[in-house]
């Protein structure tokens, strides 16, 4: 049996284990919904609050040019893009996740209508709902019969890949289970069939290796404020595939997509490239902080940052297993490496319940229904005994049926 | 003729003098384009940082529901909505002003499509671009044979609203000239022709009153960086008439609109009323920081705004005339009190030369093709001396021929 010994001796052989301490973590909370929102950068901070007092309150509107603002969805993107494999000018970071899906599927779309007969957008039932809403507004909006064809396990998507297929739109790294696609294997399993593909990078950016120009992926969107730990709601990410970008131009042509946008044309001319994802001014203050945690992740090797998530994650599907192994706990994750993103999820019958009372116990992860715990595994900033420790709080108030008091089991909060 | 002590003498009798001491202003600078990006407001410097340090660094996750931030879109709404003569309910802070256009018009369209020959959408020719640009990113979308038929004045304006018209989309103030269209009686021409409105009010907000409801317009955008001072690329907002809001589902139909965001329906329901036209998650230290902006604006009564903006732009105008006069400066914006905003634009043959080099002596308004001297008057921090002290620099820069260097006609800016 492990014990949290073993836990200390593998912190002390970790290579990533200094990367903690460029984070700012609060006394007492063991982190683990890193997936959904990443901690702060040490520098975040400063970096915001020179946005505001400096490139803002002195520089005012002359930082578009001086502080670089107008670039900086370009000059992210660059940066993230070598977390993603994707060359420069490639990827930009700019508007939602929910909005750069849009683009993609209508870019994909009309390059799909040399193919009149291919109506058909796949995606998994299980997939973010934003993601299906997103294709169900846009069937809406088209009314050329276009439908959504939703599939529940990897045998059903084989099956739905039929010649009818535009598109085929799913999460690399399943938002509830933690369950991985290979990337290359699927892409190459749509195109054989002549669709297209597009993934959500929610749960996979800076958290497992990728590489999408080797998996000849065409689109791919994400979000910077999970693992990439670029703060609240921080702006989203598009990558297009260089062979498609200049293919179309996507609906949501605002001014910044404009070939010269401050010739103030009547008449949109695309920009050549990537550049054309864009769409109208961006929220500058929190899309500067996203520099911050690109600059901690591009420090830490991928391949380091991979061995340690899927060693983290094993130990704490272990730990649960061995120590919280007489409770009604069901391992919702693959325990396939291969298959397995950076977080771990088990269904409860009271699963709710018990999350508020870990939250209550400063073992901060998250719910998702129908009854899922869900836990995001950090390799930056989660240690070894981290996890003992998560795990002996869970075992705690499992074994003490402390989760279920009234408080636990109210459904206030909207996260 | 006017003298600089009768300036200093109008600031003393100034109702609104004392608010140029909610807000941040470098030293030496004549801050004259504030209708392009506002100032810092005192406040904003601090909430920023209670949002990096704090909501994010301690409350993380939990500050969704515990600082408010799910909340955020449609609290700022209501409180931005007592400006623009809106209801509660009915205005939501998210995304851009493209973004939200495009939301508003294809909400226009599809209820417009009750009546099928309706396949025009009219606008000015004159418009700033981004609108002209989304209405072509939409009808290049949807290929149902729409078009967009733009207008070069008054007169045409009527001409075009025919029975074939869904759509008129304007800017309340025109971003180059100043001009403001009389927004109830514009309104009222186009339901005469059975067209929907949309207005674009990023250089009105604030700035102008506004009575939305009362003008029985139907849909309305706009940004919240310029005379409301939320920061650099804070969120936009947009405003439905109550009757529509219920009328159909706009297409960007991301998880914010849904009616039980964490239910993870593979469904899209649309949430009831203006919620429905939120998309994804917002970029929350942006957003928070226009509730700063806001505070200050919500202190002041519109009509001494009003009445200080248009005290203030006739002194300009009046100087430059005065203290100008015999150089090639042409007055854009219209001299008439309800046909002005809030900004005042002069051409002249080297307009951009000339606004680098009052730019070097610091008085920053800006430039917009073609020609035009473009100068931000913001009564909530500036006074009429300030307005005296910036015509000076421009006489001596134009009296001395100062901004004939070829430094000042290097276009190297983006902005």
């Amino acid at each position: 049996m492990l014990t949290r010994a073993d836990c200390l001796a593998a912190d002390a052989r970790d290579p990533l284990a200094a990367f903690k301490q460029q984070f700012t973590i609060p006394e007492g909370v063991l982190y683990l919904d890193g997936n959904s929102l990443g901690v702060p950068p040490k520098t975040a901070a400063a970096r915001c609050s020179k946005v505001v007092s400096q490139e803002w309150g002195v520089g005012l509107i002359r930082s578009w040019n001086t502080a670089g603002w107008f670039e900086l969805p370009g000059r992210l993107g660059n940066k993230l893009g070598q977390l993603l494999g994707a060359n420069d000018n490639e990827v930009v970071v700019t508007d939602t996740t929910s909005l750069n899906l849009f683009k993609a599927l209508a870019a994909a779309i009309r390059i799909q209508q040399q193919a009149p007969q291919r109506r058909v957008i796949v995606s998994e039932r299980d997939n973010f709902p934003t993601d299906l809403y997103m294709i169900q507004g846009m069937i809406d909006l088209l009314q050329q019969g276009y439908e959504l064809r939703l599939t529940d396990d990897t045998l059903s998507l084989e099956q739905a890949l039929d010649d009818d297929v535009a598109v085929l739109l799913l999460s690399h790294v399943n938002y509830r289970t933690g369950a991985m696609y290979d990337m290359a294997a699927t892409t190459a399993l749509a195109h054989r069939h002549g669709a297209l593909t597009i993934w959500d990078l929610a749960h996979a950016a800076g958290a497992v290796p990728l590489d999408l120009n080797a998996a000849e992926a065409d689109f791919a969107v994400g979000c910077t404020y999970k693992y990439l730990n670029g703060g609240p709601g921080s702006p989203a990410f598009i990558w297009v595939a260089a062979r498609h970008q200049d293919r179309f131009w996507q609906p949501l042509s605002g001014w910044w997509g404009h070939n010269r946008p401050f010739d103030m044309d009547p008449s949109y001319q695309p920009a050549q490239g990537i550049r054309r994802f864009l769409c109208g001014t961006q929220p500058i203050t929190s899309l500067a902080m996203v520099e911050c945690g690109l600059d901690v992740a591009l420090q830490a090797d991928m391949a380091a940052v991979r061995a340690k998530s899927l060693a983290l994650t094993d130990l704490f599907i272990q730990l649960v297993e061995q120590r919280c192994g007489q409770h009604p706990l069901t391992l919702v994750t693959p325990r396939e490496h291969a298959r397995r993103g950076s977080h771990v999820s088990f269904r409860h019958p009271h699963g709710f319940a018990v999350m508020q009372a870990l939250i209550a116990r400063g073992v901060i992860g998250d719910y998702r229904e129908p009854e899922v715990l869900r836990f995001g595994i950090t390799p930056l900033y989660l240690s070894h005994a981290d996890i003992w420790d998560a795990v002996e709080v869970l075992r705690d108030i499992l074994d003490s049926g402390s989760w279920d008091r009234p408080a636990f089991h109210q459904r206030a909060s909207v996260t």
